[in-house]
């Protein structure tokens, strides 16, 4: 099993499960409710824990009681704290309304505390590490951390998620080895279509490997030599979508650190995702 | 001034305030959020407190640090909770996504404490008050606590707040002397106007005054003569209707408990209620 360092976020999520989505101005009940710690980062540090790597987490916590509970479900989860910020603040929280109908997750984001800093995370001794995964955001800092671990580790593969639209984010493309793209990143850049999405952006920023998840349609890779891999989704019923992109990642990272080809991998990554859409939850 | 007696429900809300509606399945951020202490009953109870009538909110309140932040702040703004039961659980929450754009507020509220029942209701020496007032919902423990009420007091008014649709409720219209509508309600029964709601509500339960808000159509009320009354809503930009209700109904209430007659008072809540959707929050 490898070594993982996995920076980003980690959140307080509170999931309340509806039987509709509501209406604007609607007024309703939660069928259900649960709060669980999330942000794509943390999840996907306690799934790869799950699956018997050694896991650190980066990011900041906050030194709320939210913060509390997360960094406890963390370490209860096997994952590895020793550099993550704990700063003054309140945790970040996802407001997360779960439409059991179709397993649609409708997320409002409250964050307050500080993002996380390159001086903090070039303390750490990244050397160690068989593979190091980024969560795209905060660029500026970002593209210090990537940096940073350039300089100091040899051949270890570097894995950068891109979920949402940021300035500047793109750019850093050419310090990974592996991008993570999704669906609405590619809607928002105009593509309803991932194979010419995953060429248009190999074309701008070389030949990386990149996939892209498509919802009930699986997802899509490309590799170095621009070959294009297609995983089709599992058929099941949808109960609950929140965090399967970051099952998929974790899938992903797992089968590639354990030897797999990018298209054994990504088969691995969408099978992964079609069983946790299946189900309420993350069971790990 | 009067001294009033407010049964119902009290809430932790949690305000997120959005420059959208999210789409289904959406993920984005808010651009402010705030907590306060919700509910229809707790709301209007904090209103008619601020315009010096001394309000007793019963209702439940729970054990937990947010029912301690509750029970706080209706004291800081003198509502009297010598009546409101303390039980063992979790606060209900109502999370709420607040458009900016247009002011609506979407609702969808969590519930895991027990309703207030009866027994401890009937504990309430009523006759003490000027004015009772009761938000519709438990309906079996409401008809008990009504039974209670109009045996012990004299010839004290008592309302009723109908906003949804629950099995039994309509059948307590005829133990109240006022009757609250909500135009969602009114929706729901298939009525379109509140004008032809209203006389229907009436040919069925008697001749007690009733009033419908209709939004910025501003409301509409009936007599006991069944005479309809209209006060059109104020001209204002609407930034956030959260509460809005509530502070027609608590408008209504310290108007009529001031000697105001029916026609006056609609126009007086509703113009309290056009002044509270132009702020954000309610100023008390």
């Amino acid at each position: 099993m490898s070594f993982l360092l996995i920076t980003g976020n980690a959140t307080l999520d509170i999931v309340n499960v509806v039987d509709h989505y509501p209406q604007e101005d609607e007024e309703m009940r939660a069928e259900q409710q649960w709060t669980a710690t999330g942000g794509n980062a943390a999840t996907m540090a306690k799934i790869l824990a799950a699956q018997l790597h050694r896991c650190d987490f980066v990011g900041v916590i906050a030194t709320d009681a939210a913060g509390d509970c997360i960094a406890a479900t963390l370490t209860e989860k096997s994952v590895g704290l020793d550099y993550a910020p704990r700063l003054t603040g309140k945790s970040p929280v996802s407001y997360i309304t779960l439409n059991q109908q179709n397993g649609s997750r409708t997320i409002v984001h409250h964050r307050a505390v500080e993002e996380l800093m390159a001086d903090a995370f070039c303390q750490i001794p990244v050397e160690r590490y068989d593979w190091l995964h980024f969560e795209g955001r905060n660029v500026a800092e970002l593209a210090k951390m990537l940096a940073y671990a350039r300089e100091n580790i040899i051949d270890q593969p570097i894995s950068l998620e891109i979920e949402k639209d940021r300035e500047g984010l793109e750019a850093l493309i050419e310090q990974v080895d592996l991008v993570m793209f999704s669906r609405a990143y590619a809607h928002k850049q105009g593509f309803m279509d991932a194979e010419i999405f995953l060429r248009d952006r190999q074309e701008k920023h070389g030949k990386v490997w990149m996939t892209c998840t498509w919802g009930e349609q699986g997802a899509w890779a490309i590799d170095q030599l621009g070959e294009v891999f297609h995983a089709p989704a599992l058929r099941v019923n949808v109960v609950d979508t929140l965090g399967a992109g970051d099952v998929f990642n974790a899938g992903l990272v797992h089968a590639l650190a354990t030897g797999q080809l990018l298209e054994e991998a990504l088969h691995h990554a969408v099978k992964m995702a079609g069983r946790k859409v299946a189900e309420q939850g993350i069971a790990l």
